[in-house]
C-alpha cells in the first residue's frame, strides 16, 4: 500500500459536499485499505465561508473561486458539486481537466449538455470524468452499465429517476389525493422544491436518461431528442383505474433500441403491478435494464439525499485513488455513435386511453368502431360511473352526463392513437380532452 | 487503444464456458473499445474433445489437462469453470496464480472454502482473482459491494441466492402444490438437479453467502459459521398463512452485524409482501444491502443460466483486460478480520410459529400464557380450521382434532423461542412438531 495520499478538492458544500467531507473522514481507514492509498480532502470551495455545515473544515485550504481550486496544484481530483449546465461548474470542470486533475461530478445538467465534449477532453489528457452520482443518486447504475454489463448488448432501459415525482404518485395512489395536494405535501416534507417545474415536468428525469442512454447504447448524449411529459395531468381517477386494471403509474425515463434508432422518452407510464419497478414507492429510484446475455436486471435504491449521493461520489473517488481510470462513457468518446433518434410518432406500445364520454347509447360502440377502423386492437375496456355522480335519467340508466370510458390497447403506434383520438373527438363522442398514458411491460 | 490482445484460456466448457466463448466472439468489437484492447480466447480445456458445444473452437489450443492450460505461456488470464472446492479446479487456479496468470472463476464452493488463501496468493503476485459469477450469477453484487459501496459500512445483507428454491417456493405459493410436487416440476424443467440436496437444503445459498459476507463485512470467509436450514419442511399451509398475514416465504441468506459479531444464516424466511425482495418470483436472484450512507440497495436479476453467468465472467475478464486489478475481497486479504461469529441462539428477530394444537378449550390461552411467561410478545395470532376438516363436535364448536394455531412474535431470541416451544410441548398442547420460520423486515 502506498502512503502517498490521493488529494481531493471539493467545490460546493451543500448537503452532498458536506457529507462527502464527513464520510471521507469517518471511513478513512477502510477507504485507504480498499484503494491502496489514503484519500484526503485537502481543499474546498463554496460561496459562504462563514456558514456552519456541521462538518469540520479546519486544516483545509479555502478557495472562494472554484476555478482556482480546480487549477490548484494541491489536488489530484476535483469534485464538482456546484450544479448547473453552464457557468462556474463548467468552467471549473474544464479548468480541472486542463490542469491535469481527475474530475468527479454529480452534475446531470452539465453532463446531459456537455458530457461527450468533456469526456473527449478528459480522455485526451488521460484523466477521468466520473459521474456515478449524476444518474440515479446512490444507485450504482453508471458502474453497472459501464463495467458490469460490458458483455451485453442493451435493448431497453427504463427507470424511476426522480424521487419527487415518485413520492407524489405514490401518495396520490395511497391517499387518493389530487396532484396539487400531494405536491404541497411533498414540498412541506422537503421532497419538492418551491418551484417544482424541473422535477414534475420531467426535465430532471430527461437529463438523467440522456446520460444513461449514452452509456447503455454507446450513442452521443442527445437530450434534445427526448420526448418529455410530466405528471401534472395525472388524476386520482387514473390511479384508481390503473389499480383496477392491474397497473401502477410511474414517471419513467425509457430508452429503447428500435428499428429506426434509439427512442428516448419521459412520461407517466403504466407498469404491471407484478413488475419489480411497480413496487418502488416513495422517493426511491429504480432502473431496469434489458440486456441480451444477462436478461433483465433491476437496481432499486435512494436516488437523492446528501449521504446517498455522497456514497456514489466517493465510490468514484475511491476508484480513481485505486488507479482505475477508463473512458467516461465506457468506450472512447470518439467512438460514440451519432444519436439516431427515433421519432415519438413511431413509438409503438400499449396505451391506456381514458375518454370522458357522454353517457348515451352508442357511445362505447362508436369509440370501439373508430378503434377497429384504425386497426387498433383493444385488450380491455372499462366503463364506470364515478361514485357520487348523477343518478341515471333515461330508461337505459344513462344520464347523458360525462362518464369515464377507459381502453387498454394492444401495441399501436403513437401516430395511430393520436389519429383515432382526433376522429373520436370529431365524432362528438367526448366532452373533455382524452387522457393518454403509455404502457411499459417487463 | 492497444492492439495487443488480452489472451484468455477457459477451463470447463459447459453451458457457461460455451457461452463465454460465444459472447467474447460476438461482442469482440465493443469489448475491445471498452477495455482498450482486444480480448481473445486462445485456449480451452474440457473433458470431452469430441462433444459438440454449439460453438466454434477452431484455432483454439486444446488442453486435456486444465492445470497445463493454467500454466501455459499462451494466456494472460485463466477462466476456471470446472467447479468443486478441491481437485482439478483448485489445482488449476493455484497453478495459474503461481505462473503469473490472472484468474476469473465462477466457483463458489472453491471460494467459500479457500477464498482468502487464494486471494493472498493472488495479491502477493500482483494478480487478480475475480469472481463476480460466484455469488449471484449474473447479478453484479460483487462489484457493487467491492466498488460501488466502498464509502459505506454495511449493517446487513440478505438475498435470494438460489433460483431453484425460489422457483419451488413461488410455485408452491401460486399453485398450492406440495414441496415434493413442485420439486418434481422444477426437475422436469431443468431448474433442479436429479439430486437436489445441494440446492434445497441451503448449501448452495450458504456458499454464496459466505463470499458476500466477507466482501460486505471485511471478514474472513467462514462457511462453517453459517446456520443452514433448507425448504423441505415448508408446507402449502405455511404459504397460505404467510399470505394472510402479509408475508411471503423466501429462502434467504442473511448476514448481519450484531453486538456479538457477524451473524450468518440461511433459512426459509417470512418477508413483508411490500418489500422489493418479496416480488422476486421464479428462478431470479435478489440481494438487498443495508448500507449506512447509501441506505437500502436492492439488485434483482438472473442468478443462473449459461449466458447470464457468462455475462458476469466476461465483466471480470474485461476489467482485467482494462488493467483493473484490485484485491479480490476489496481490501488486502491480510486485513480481513477474523470471523467473529454470532451464535444462532442469540439471533433476535420476529418469528412465525405454527403449532398444531388440539382444538379444545384453553389451548390458545395455554400457549399465550407460556409466551407471556417467557417474555415473548405476540404481534398477531391466527387460528383457522383448515377447509374440509372435521365438523365441530362439542357445544363450543371444538372437535378436539388437530388445528393450526399461528403466532407472529415481536423480536425475541432464538433461545427464548426454542425454550417456550419445549414448555408448550411438555404441557401437551401440541400434537405435532411446531413449524418455526424467522421473519426478516426491510
Amino acid at each position: 500500500m502506498s502512503t502517498e495520499p490521493f488529494r481531493v478538492g471539493i467545490a460546493g458544500l451543500g448537503t452532498v459536499g458536506a457529507s462527502v467531507v464527513e464520510i471521507l473522514g469517518r471511513q478513512a481507514g477502510t477507504l485507504a485499505q480498499r484503494s491502496g492509498r489514503p484519500i484526503r480532502v485537502v481543499a474546498v470551495s463554496a460561496r459562504d465561508r462563514a456558514r456552519d455545515r456541521g462538518v469540520a473544515l479546519d486544516g483545509l485550504t479555502w478557495f472562494d473561486d472554484p476555478v482556482a481550486l480546480a487549477r490548484s496544484g494541491e489536488i489530484d481530483c476535483f469534485v464538482e458539486l456546484i450544479g448547473g449546465a453552464e457557468g462556474a461548474a463548467k468552467e471549473a470542470v474544464e479548468a480541472a481537466l486542463a490542469s491535469g486533475k481527475h474530475v468527479v461530478t454529480a452534475n446531470k445538467a452539465l453532463l446531459a449538455r456537455h458530457g461527450p465534449q468533456l469526456a473527449r477532453q478528459a480522455e485526451a489528457a488521460g484523466l477521468a470524468l466520473a459521474f456515478e452520482a449524476a444518474a440515479a443518486g446512490g444507485v450504482p447504475v453508471v458502474k453497472t452499465l459501464r463495467e458490469a454489463l460490458s458483455a451485453n448488448r442493451i435493448t431497453r432501459l427504463y427507470g424511476i429517476l426522480n424521487g419527487t415525482c415518485n413520492y407524489i404518485l405514490s401518495r396520490m395512489e395511497a391517499d387518493g389525493c389530487s396532484f396539487a395536494e400531494c405536491l404541497a405535501a411533498a414540498q412541506a416534507l422537503g421532497y419538492a422544491e418551491a418551484d417544482p417545474t424541473f422535477d414534475i415536468d420531467g426535465f430532471d428525469t430527461a437529463h438523467k436518461l440522456a446520460i444513461l442512454t449514452a452509456l447503455a447504447f454507446g450513442s452521443e448524449v442527445d437530450s434534445d431528442a427526448i420526448y418529455v411529459e410530466g405528471i401534472r395531468q395525472i388524476a386520482p381517477l387514473d390511479l384508481r383505474m390503473a389499480d383496477e386494471l392491474g397497473f401502477r403509474i410511474k414517471l419513467l425515463g425509457v430508452a429503447e433500441r428500435t428499428a429506426t434508432g434509439i427512442e428516448q422518452r419521459v412520461h407517466p407510464t403504466m407498469v404491471p403491478k407484478s413488475s419489480s419497478i411497480a413496487q418502488v414507492m416513495g422517493v426511491l429510484n429504480a432502473v431496469t435494464i434489458d440486456a441480451d446475455a444477462l436478461g433483465e436486471l433491476t437496481l432499486i435504491g435512494p436516488g437523492a439525499g446528501g449521504a446517498a449521493t455522497a456514497s456514489a461520489v466517493i465510490s468514484d473517488v475511491a476508484d480513481l485513488a485505486a488507479g482505475i481510470v477508463g473512458p467516461p462513457f465506457g468506450r472512447p468518446a470518439a467512438t460514440l455513435d451519432p444519436s439516431a433518434r427515433a421519432p415519438m410518432q413511431r413509438h409503438e406500445g400499449g396505451y391506456y386511453v381514458r375518454l370522458t364520454v357522454h353517457d348515451r347509447p352508442g357511445v362505447a360502440a362508436g369509440v370501439a368502431t373508430r378503434m377497429a377502423e384504425s386497426q387498433i386492437s383493444i385488450e380491455s375496456i372499462l366503463q364506470k360511473r364515478p361514485p357520487g355522480s348523477a343518478p341515471s335519467s333515461d330508461k337505459h340508466g344513462r344520464s347523458g352526463a360525462p362518464v369515464p370510458l377507459v381502453l387498454i390497447t394492444y401495441a399501436a403506434t403513437e401516430a395511430a392513437i393520436r389519429g383515432v383520438l382526433e376522429l373520436i373527438a370529431a365524432d362528438g363522442l367526448v366532452s373533455e380532452e382524452p387522457q393518454v398514458i403509455r404502457i411499459e411491460r417487463d
